[in-house]
């Protein structure tokens, strides 16, 4: 590496999946390798009044510098919605608004972390917080995630030996669909209490629930060394890049600290125009909107791959988010998969990225949130012809040609 | 400090100038210690117009994710200034839009810094460049600023040295309303010929020019290893929260890759509403107009400074952007001026801060773009009589009482 460059510089990578997104602008190509929400749901009618509002009433103060904690009458919104949703108890002053919840995972490494401090992940884990995390040149250790949550034993192993933050995606994870029963939640809580280390728990999903029962977050448990993140990206809208985390005040006050350095505040116009759209509109009702939509999308894949899948996969059911994770028998490459199905006009993300120390070769993301019910029937189809393919022949494409 | 946070975190205090502008809430205090501009030139008219014309127009678009590098139109348009304004191709590629010129600070010190690289400053220097470079622990290293720019001998001995980067602010300097002259330019660039330091040159007031003649950047003399950062805050309004880096591919790939790990993009609506504003609206037009007030504003302030100020107080006329500075005589203290004055109900900010390496205890900083005539009139009378009584008075008040 150049020496023009620090040396953190040398842990990341250009994200793989932002290189397959560049790949799916063949417009015949179904794509379900992306994490978009689905736009027929942005509330842009709403969007558009609750502007033109506030500009009329209150335009030179929304286009003025403002504060880096964020507008308190939209951090007090955010604070009673955890109020009414989990009966929690977050003062305003313990959330602070972010440009989206990535912006918090940087924050959180900038804070926290020294060089060569542990990093616990789930494994698989969401590549943003894994790339924003290595920017702050930790290790990284990992506990498997199982259908219902983090495995225990593994846990309370990595625990002993004191990772500084312990990051997890309770709702719905990113790449893996998967949630944590409130059983398994209750025993995280459990062993993390005996644990120094920060719980980070990120939850961009959680409200996008279709199956099931909403259950607390880990930070209910644990609120004295924790950090929770959520974002507006998925239930207004991710062109409106805000974000927040929740912390105890002694944890936020460095954050917020770093945040001023790093970019004073967020955009105070898109923060104003949340507020006032929250305001005016019934958020509840529009997530439950998206909800139905996604519950009837996801159904319908998993539909499909009942019935076009060979057997020989598995797969996980999401009871809400985006995304649906699949598991090709032992020794399978879904990147082999995927270069066969991207000649079927049909993409995904291969798991592999998400695993930080190897392996989930024979793992994919499939994202069922911006993709039609056409096109999902569609998909589902050739991308089980690419898999009957992989499966049957017995000259699978090398591995050097899609490197 | 507790082991729960990071080294880098002891290298950062909070912002004194935010905990000044806590102090200046008092409705009766005449403030010039901020450093905002003048919110009755915001165009919330148009804004508001532009915003409801893209929204409908284009509103599911321009609510969804987008792409770290920023809305290529919009690149395209700063491209096109720069080329209009200073002859300067600069690619759209080469362009990057961000959270705030602040955030290309962060991003630098993320991509260039390993701990104990040399950052060389100006002496002042921008309090928001100290803040964002702490963080990834260099050390610092200065150069005074003269009244044309850095002084050319003490720099050419600081590059002996290999600094990593020289931060600099050539027009209207913040805190010092410096501006370096044509041969200034000239000279400090055939230095950096010779130095493999990045040059950064940080440019937010670049364009509000009220007097004299608009002069090329350091970056149009050697663009190959060169950061140039601009901004929207000042020429349009600072709650939209985008400003963009110039830097050549090399050095940009690296910084879109920091970007994507920290906040994956800038807020995609703002960009587009500034898109939009740009293409309906006569921006030149508009700067003409902020640049008229805020040159009438500094020539009543500087004419109220020569009335009522004593002669022992120098200053520097500003040519341009948002600030006036002052340095009472020799031993005299502007933290002690500062306890005077706010009895008088006048604030400004004293200069210390802005000198990472010490002194400049006899200096400080005057805003005049954000005060009316009345209060620039009533403001300087009251701060003249608070520097008389400093001058006048053998009881300093103790330093004690201010820390």
């Amino acid at each position: 590496m150049s020496t023009l460059f620090a040396d953190r510089m040398g842990n990341l990578q250009k994200s793989f999946i932002r290189e397959i997104l560049k790949l799916t602008e063949n417009p015949n190509l179904i794509s379900f390798a992306g994490g978009l929400p689905n736009p027929n749901f942005f509330p842009v009618t709403e969007i558009a009044a609750a502007t033109a509002d506030l500009l009329q009433q209150d335009g030179t103060q929304a286009l003025q510098y403002s504060t880096t904690e964020g507008y308190l009458p939209l951090r007090e919104m955010i604070s009673a919605r955890y109020q009414k949703r989990h009966g929690l108890n977050i003062s305003p002053d313990e959330i602070l608004i972010l440009n989206g919840s990535q912006q918090g995972l940087d924050l959180i490494g900038k804070v926290l972390l020294n060089q060569q401090d542990t990093v616990l992940l789930e494994r698989p884990g969401y590549l943003g917080a894994i790339q924003a995390f290595s920017l702050y040149q930790p290790r990284f250790a990992t506990v498997p995630l199982e259908a219902d949550g983090a495995a225990l034993a593994p846990l309370a192993e990595q625990l002993q030996h004191s990772p500084k933050l312990f990051y997890t995606v309770p709702n719905f994870q990113n790449p893996s669909g998967v949630t944590y029963s409130a059983e398994k939640r209750i025993a995280v809580a459990k062993l993390l209490q005996n644990s120094s280390a920060v719980l980070v728990e990120d939850d961009p999903y959680g409200e996008l629930r279709f199956m099931g029962e909403d259950l607390p977050p880990l930070y209910s448990y644990r609120p004295d060394n924790s950090v929770l993140l959520g974002s507006f990206s998925k239930i207004v809208a991710p062109g409106l890049r805000l974000g927040w985390m929740c912390a105890p005040k002694h944890l936020l006050d460095k954050v917020i600290v770093a945040k001023q350095a790093s970019d004073l505040h967020s955009n105070y116009l898109a923060q104003r125009i949340v507020h006032r759209y929250l305001q005016y509109y019934d958020l509840d009702a529009h997530i439950q909107t998206i909800c139905d939509a996604y519950g009837q999308q996801a159904a319908l894949m998993v539909s499909m791959i009942e019935q076009y899948f060979p057997p020989e996969v598995q797969y996980i059911r999401p009871e809400g988010g985006m995304f649906l994770w699949a598991t090709l028998p032992e020794g399978m490459s879904a990147m082999t998969l995927f270069e066969l199905a991207t000649r079927n006009n049909v993409a995904f993300v291969p798991g592999q990225a998400f695993y930080v120390d190897g392996g989930g070769d024979n793992t994919f993301r499939l994202n069922f949130s911006n993709a039609s019910e056409a096109k999902i029937e569609e998909g589902i189809k050739r991308l089980a012809d690419a898999i009957k393919q992989l499966l049957h022949e017995q000259t699978p494409v090398a591995m050097a040609t899609v490197a």
